[in-house]
């Protein structure tokens, strides 16, 4: 809300009584509301946009005045749902990347720092974000833990939820992710979507289509961003929900979902990254990246970027965002084209970014790792023979398929088989050091040897680690103890890359580009094993998360995510199904 | 908010587990999302809509089934912008008109009775209003009076405005009438759109346009119902505002704004009526009038409809209303064509309407007219010769022009002129008593003898009258006075007709069947007086409204809007030009 003062300097600027501070000339500027190219000026006042005007009606004067004439003026860039954790990065560095790209605010559900240091933790981020050019929003997480198969340090009540929304910059409650309880009507659940403040409730129902989706959307729940098919996409759509159209680096949504585009308009659509590498980000971009995409698959320029600012702020309800239009934040892109999407300008509440403070990090929220020595035989599986669980990576997605192998026995126990792509995976319990073990086994890393480890698994994030021998998987898990936290790459008894983050076990506190160059580190390490996957800890740090499809791991145990019950190693003796271990909220 | 009790419920009959209250069968549903027809079943449950589902992907089972097969069911409509006082009913009577129309939710002005009555007056009408099947949301007023040139029985402060926002149905701030002095920075009205609560802001800036535009959307307002033009409504638009499509009884704007629905498409686009007598409402509808004539108009019916509900409900933040879709109220309509948009059917809150009970009525809201004796001399107006400033009533609009003619004059005072269409026109203070009396001509009325006058007049109400003879301006003013307030028509002398209008002035405590009868006998008499005008008692009202151009006439004289000044009724002596006396704020 602005104060008197400056809304009547605002107002003196758009009638034309007094100059404004800058005024962008002879642009071709984009209206989310008509979604035509306007060819007119554009007054900035105090950070806000006072008016637009063509030449020909009586333009603006300023202390400023830009020469846009060829290059186009649109609204800076939002992402709608995004976990600021992924990306390794302090808020500060994450600034420093995506702003030049063109993204000017996000809204962020905290759920990853949430699982690991509580409502402390999201404050601390909510405080840290406070002062960056960058706007960030926060939503409730609302899920802390995901499911009840997952351990957190902590779960959040619905009095956490309800204090995090008392905080300005948190507008709403974030994915509810346990959507089998809240389509069961878990008391549970259902106490969070009435808690004061959730005024507006981001979904996450993967694969949840026909009556349940019904059930899902009857709870008030309005986005998804989990769609993954084109009839996906409608049925959540005509169900009253907001689509947000997501490319992370391991669920990349766009090419199925951009023909709803073509076939009913780009209403009720947005963007969102939830969860990008930092060398992603890098590399391919940010929401920007989404846009150009877009684009390229024969979406309308203009459709494009209102989807890419315009919708996200009317889903969040950020009034003042998302527009280059009168009593709108100057929040504002210059582009040079309509291909690349790369700005050649950037305006942040009327301003170029110069300089960005760097986030502090303080000691409490760097010690978060709690583990009991770990060896090589906590790895070990006795077994007796038979069919085994196997959880099956899908390249691309974080859907993983529930698969059924017998697996290779060595000594009365299970081992890793390079031969059938089958490696050890286990997740350890390491916020309380209670020495809780949930081991597994996966397909599709492709490792030859070697292990992969890491703090960062969703969401509770315990430690996760994938190996084709015991002894690295300990190596790698002591290492990672070490750091306090990060992503460790060993191959033979050596660590062979390694990516610290102190901060919670999630975050780096270094710059952007050791960040990333650490990144692609561990990355080329996991390659050198063997792997062909394009992004193999976000591939890993899926593997724990209870609410995705179709069979997941946790500290507890193997999670059936499509009967949402806890299940044995062994494959489906019929003598066992109806003993499935269940836990019920 | 549900309770969590219903909302388990809601999602045990979503998910198919328990039965709806209610399932409409082979219906052809609108998706006010994506604007198709589903072919699909509705299911009900506790007055909310729990799923849909087409019968191949497995219906719903219900209490109680309709077999809507070959009929339409489309989300019940939304009067975006609305003086309920206009209908001269009470809540009661207007629910019971307007539902069988599918008008299920309205948004209310309640200025005319806040210029009465002030803040008592409003809490009232939301009182009255609380119990109705009819949802009835208020807007606080913004502008009580709309200027100050008129003369209300007091101004409403900021502090008025904040406690009437803490009402759960006052929902945001009504129309900014007083644009001129939004746009000019006044810090009476800035001060009115900071106040705490004032979440959107309706707009009101008829014929504004250029940077005047652009400063009053940089204040904040988002909405305009005063665009006359496609031009006008496209730069509304393109501002970021919604354009509210009004068709009231004396100001109608469907035909000239239709073309943008083709050109830009729906988005931002809602209906409203703003101000409709009740014979009006009666003999051509509400907003299914809008939508039919919209339709006929070449928009597209899915289209229409969509404009006609959840665009409202967009607009004015109302999340349950303006679809049917799960979660949303069971505000359902049951449409036999797409052409009259008269439903068969209509549910309130899944429930078919039945008994509406009856407003009551204390007798403080009755006793409001507090006039000294007015006789026929009161109405003379000296002249010396030369030219004056005449009021031009537009047919179907509520601007007028500001003429100049040589008045006749007999015994050194003007007369009233038929051969020229010239009547005499007063306002007089009908608050305090005061007696003050402001006095002018208008053309348009087409009388030839006689005269009418009425209590309702926007937006002070004080009592205008209008005539050929001022014996019987006079007694037309005599017999308002004894009604209490009202409409009366007065030809030699004699009552003619008359509609009494004793709650605060401006709506009778009679049932429709009598107030449509009564207000079409005050028609019928000012049309034996030889108007031609299709509502005289709707152009009277505007005649007092300082805040729409050209010329109009308060208590305090004759106001020139453009220029935003009192001025004399002798026409623009270079000499007294610079002298017109101007009320500063």
């Amino acid at each position: 809300m602005p104060l008197m003062g400056d809304l009547a300097r605002r107002l003196a600027v758009a009638r034309g009584d007094e100059p404004a501070d800058l005024v962008l000339r002879g642009g071709r500027v984009l209206s989310v509301f008509t979604r035509e190219w306007l060819e007119c000026d554009v007054a900035v006042c105090d950070g806000f946009v006072a008016g637009l005007a063509s030449s020909t009606s009586g333009s603006y004067e300023g202390h400023e005045a830009l020469d846009v004439a060829g290059s186009y003026v649109v609204p800076g860039l939002i992402d709608a749902h995004v976990h600021l954790e992924t990306s390794k990065l302090v808020p500060s560095e994450l600034a420093r990347l995506v702003l030049p790209l063109g993204t000017t605010a996000v809204v962020a559900d905290p759920h990853e720092i949430a699982n690991v240091l509580g409502t402390d933790g999201v404050h601390w981020l909510v405080d840290v974000c406070a002062g960056l050019p960058l706007d960030v929003f926060f939503t409730a997480s609302s899920c802390v833990p995901a499911s009840l198969f997952e351990s957190p340090r902590r779960p959040f009540t619905a009095g956490d939820l309800e204090s995090l929304l008392r905080r300005k910059r948190v507008i709403g409650l974030a994915e509810m992710m346990n959507f089998p309880d809240v389509i069961g009507g878990d008391p549970h659940e259902l106490e969070k979507l009435l808690v004061e403040g959730a005024s507006h409730v981001d979904g996450h129902a993967p694969g949840v289509l026909g009556r349940e989706l019904q059930a899902y959307a009857a709870a008030g729940i309005r986005s998804d961003h989990e769609a993954f098919t084109a009839d996906e996409g409608r049925e959540r759509l005509r169900a009253g929900m907001w689509l947000l159209i997501r490319e992370a680096s391991a669920a990349r949504n766009l090419r199925a979902l951009v023909p709803l585009v073509a076939e009913l308009g780009p209403a009720r659509m947005a963007f969102c990254t939830d969860d990008r590498e930092p060398e992603h980000i890098a590399a391919d971009g940010h929401v920007n990246a989404l846009v150009r995409d877009a684009v390229a698959l024969g979406v309308a320029p203009a459709d494009a970027l209102t989807m890419g600012s315009h919708h996200a702020a009317l889903w969040h309800g950020l009034e003042h965002l998302g527009a280059v239009a009168p009593g709108y934040q100057a929040d504002l892109l210059v582009l040079p084209d309509l291909e690349s999407f790369v700005p050649e300008l950037v305006l942040k509440r009327g301003r170029a970014v110069d300089e960005i403070p760097q986030t502090p990090v303080p000691e409490w929220v760097r010690q978060s790792v709690r583990l009991q020595a770990v060896r090589a035989a906590d790895f070990r599986i006795p077994w007796q023979g038979g069919a085994a669980r196997v959880i099956g990576l899908v390249p691309g997605q974080i859907v993983t398929d529930a698969l059924v192998e017998e697996p290779a026995v060595v000594d009365g126990a299970v081992v890793a088989d390079t031969g059938r792509d089958l490696a050890k995976i286990a997740v350890i319990e390491r916020h309380l050091g209670t020495g809780r073990i949930g081991r597994g086994l996966v397909r599709g890393f492709g490792l030859r040897s070697g292990a992969l480890a890491s703090t960062f698994a969703h969401d509770a994030h315990n430690l996760v680690v994938v190996g084709m021998s015991d002894a690295d998987m300990a190596t790698a898990v002591a290492r990672v103890a070490e750091l306090g936290g990060g992503l460790v790459v060993v191959d033979g008894g050596r660590v062979t890359a390694e990516l610290p983050l102190p901060i919670a076990g999630l975050m780096s506190d270094r710059p952007l580009a050791q960040v990333v160059a650490a990144s692609e580190a561990t990355v080329a390490a996991v390659r050198a094993l063997g792997s062909p996957l394009a992004s193999p800890f976000q591939s890993l740090a899926f593997l724990a998360l209870s609410v995705i499809p179709s069979l997941k791991l946790t500290d507890r145990g193997l999670v059936d995510v499509d009967r949402f019950e806890l299940v044995p190693l062994e494959a489906e003796p019929l003598s066992r199904r109806a003993g499935g271990a269940t836990l019920q909220a």
